[in-house]
């Protein structure tokens, strides 16, 4: 089934053994005891590599929104209506929601797009319409989308991605229903039970989460057979899920910084390194969120995130509040003196 | 030996039942699900409570880096030579170290406090010379500091900040030897062996750890007797913390944001706390330290920090990498639309 997408060129991995050397020479020789700026020098080695520099310096980032709505909505697996993915994208482009206060907060360009909201909108700047249906089907009776949509959303989200400047990528997401769909990818591609997998999303309590949990395991069941990753993303959805997974796709190949939000952004990143493992080096995990399956998954993917503040809003909104950090790495890689500019002493051999 | 001390009048506690309620109202009203944002709503109610308003907003941030060399540096408890401290001194006023460039980026006011280092410095913008002594006495041999050096370094540390505008101060500090007086501190203060307080601060080697253990344990030994806070603290040292100590009482004296940094700084606020305990409810702990002892003091002062990162650099780098968590967090109070303002649905009594 992976022959379903628009031909995307293998995406090598980042082999630069010497700019890798470079860096960590560079990162050891500035006015601070070695390995002193913790997982802030892997954040330095990382954005080195991938920017191809020994310093790098971010350009135009962009925070992209992706939308959907998700026909398991109605089977009673959120706490919100599914009215309120296109309120939120209304919110979004008004400027009020945490994702608005804090793209204009750090200079992020915020684009929402209309990967498959239930709803009509009127065009306007920071808005792609470029929906592929009218929210995904329910996925306890067939598949959530078809395998042309699936191909179309991907397709469509490498278009976005191509259509946007700059060397640095912001995922977010808004869908009433997408941490089930998020769960499912886990437990199907990880292979880890769905009850590992389930949370309360945007604040189920005991009860909604056991039938919530009832309900994933029915669409699992319905699904055994979508063990490929494409066939998993086609069986649980989202169109939102599908359009990031072609977005990082494209970012990954065009040697972009992909930050990555919370649980359904990394669910994103599950399938889309199933298909391309070296998506995985571009990527900069920016938290740990409260989503209970979201310690799984960033396991799955090897990621050790920079933040673990609880937050659970999705949006984008993690990978907002770390974005400062990604700056302070590269500005500390460009400006931070070394012991010889500075004229510091080095350690000494023995203690004096 | 609290009499000390220049008067200052007792820090009242931040009582304001109103305020606190109306802060959780306004939270809960943004277009989130309750609690989405995790510990990011426990420090906009913080922000809230210190600066006293519904929206807080912060003015003028002051990065302050006291300094001070430390006697006991000579015993070996360093993996670098005391020389480094004023030139790490000289490092942050040319614009070359960490905090240096952190402040940039952040639009910190960045000002070192000369409060002890064993040099003398050229006068010049961004650098307050209130030196007591050039570094502290060998705490093996006697008391760091004499009782009347403390009050001077207390009273110079309020003088400090009462002379700095704005309503946030971010502690930083330098000085070869002050891990180890902050592992006495925690150690006397919050009753803790000295083998569970001591780390390898700059970078000490296994033998070395061994070594400073040896000799920390000697200092407290050596005295026994100084069991209070203030006892302790001209016990140990150094002038850096000391002159932390009074800028920390008179900014929560005046409700100002105080930010801590790492386990030096940490150790400024349980000499503070103990003296005053209403300066906690003023203080944002920026990070975990990966100083070993940092966690020992964290949970002694109640505190949880906002970053983890590995982090044991110290100058205030890891207050400054924070800092922009506490904008977000004023921005997301002041900026964020209400479910109401925005015309997005609640959360519903049963799941849709």
């Amino acid at each position: 089934m992976n022959d379903l997408i628009a031909p995307i060129a293998p995406i090598a991995p980042l082999h630069q053994p010497e700019l890798a050397q470079a860096l960590r020479v560079r990162i050891d020789q500035k006015t601070k005891p070695l390995g002193a700026l913790g997982q802030l020098e892997d954040l330095m080695l990382t954005l080195g590599l991938i920017l191809g520099t020994e310093t790098p310096a971010l350009d135009a980032p962009q925070m992209l929104v992706f939308a959907g709505d998700h026909g398991l909505a109605a089977r009673g697996v959120s706490a919100y209506p599914s009215d309120v993915t296109w309120q939120m994208v209304e919110n979004f482009l008004a400027g009020g929601a945490a994702v608005s206060v804090l793209a204009r907060q750090h200079g992020l360009a915020l684009t929402v797009v209309d990967a498959g909201v239930r709803h009509d909108f009127a065009p306007r700047p920071g808005l792609v319409i470029v929906k592929v249906a009218p929210g995904t089907a329910d996925a306890l009776d067939g598949p959530a989308m078809s395998v042309a949509q699936c191909e179309v959303a991907i397709t469509r989200g490498r278009q976005v991605l191509r259509d946007r400047p700059g060397n640095a990528v912001l995922f977010g997401e808004m869908g009433i229903g997408n941490t089930s769909a998020a769960a499912l990818l886990l437990a199907r591609l990880a292979n880890h039970p769905i009850e590992a997998c389930v949370g309360r999303g945007t604040g189920l309590d005991d009860a909604q989460l056991q039938r919530k949990t009832a309900v994933l395991a029915q669409v699992l069941a319905k699904h055994a057979d979508a063990s490929e990753p494409l066939a998993a993303l086609a069986a649980f959805g989202g169109f939102e899920i599908a359009m990031m997974v072609g977005a990082m796709l494209q970012a990954a190949q065009e040697r972009r910084v992909v930050v990555v939000d919370g649980f359904i952004a990394s669910s994103a990143v599950l399938v889309a390194a199933r298909l391309q493992p070296a998506v995985l080096e571009r990527c900069v995990f920016a938290h740990r969120s409260n989503e209970s399956g979201h310690r799984l998954m960033l396991d799955a993917l090897g990621a050790k995130p920079l933040l673990d503040l609880g937050l659970r809003l999705g949006e984008g909104s993690g990978a907002a509040l770390a974005w400062p950090l990604l700056e302070s790495a590269c500005k500390i890689l460009g400006e931070m003196a070394s012991f010889a500019q500075a004229g510091v002493s080095e350690q000494s051999d023995k203690p004096v």
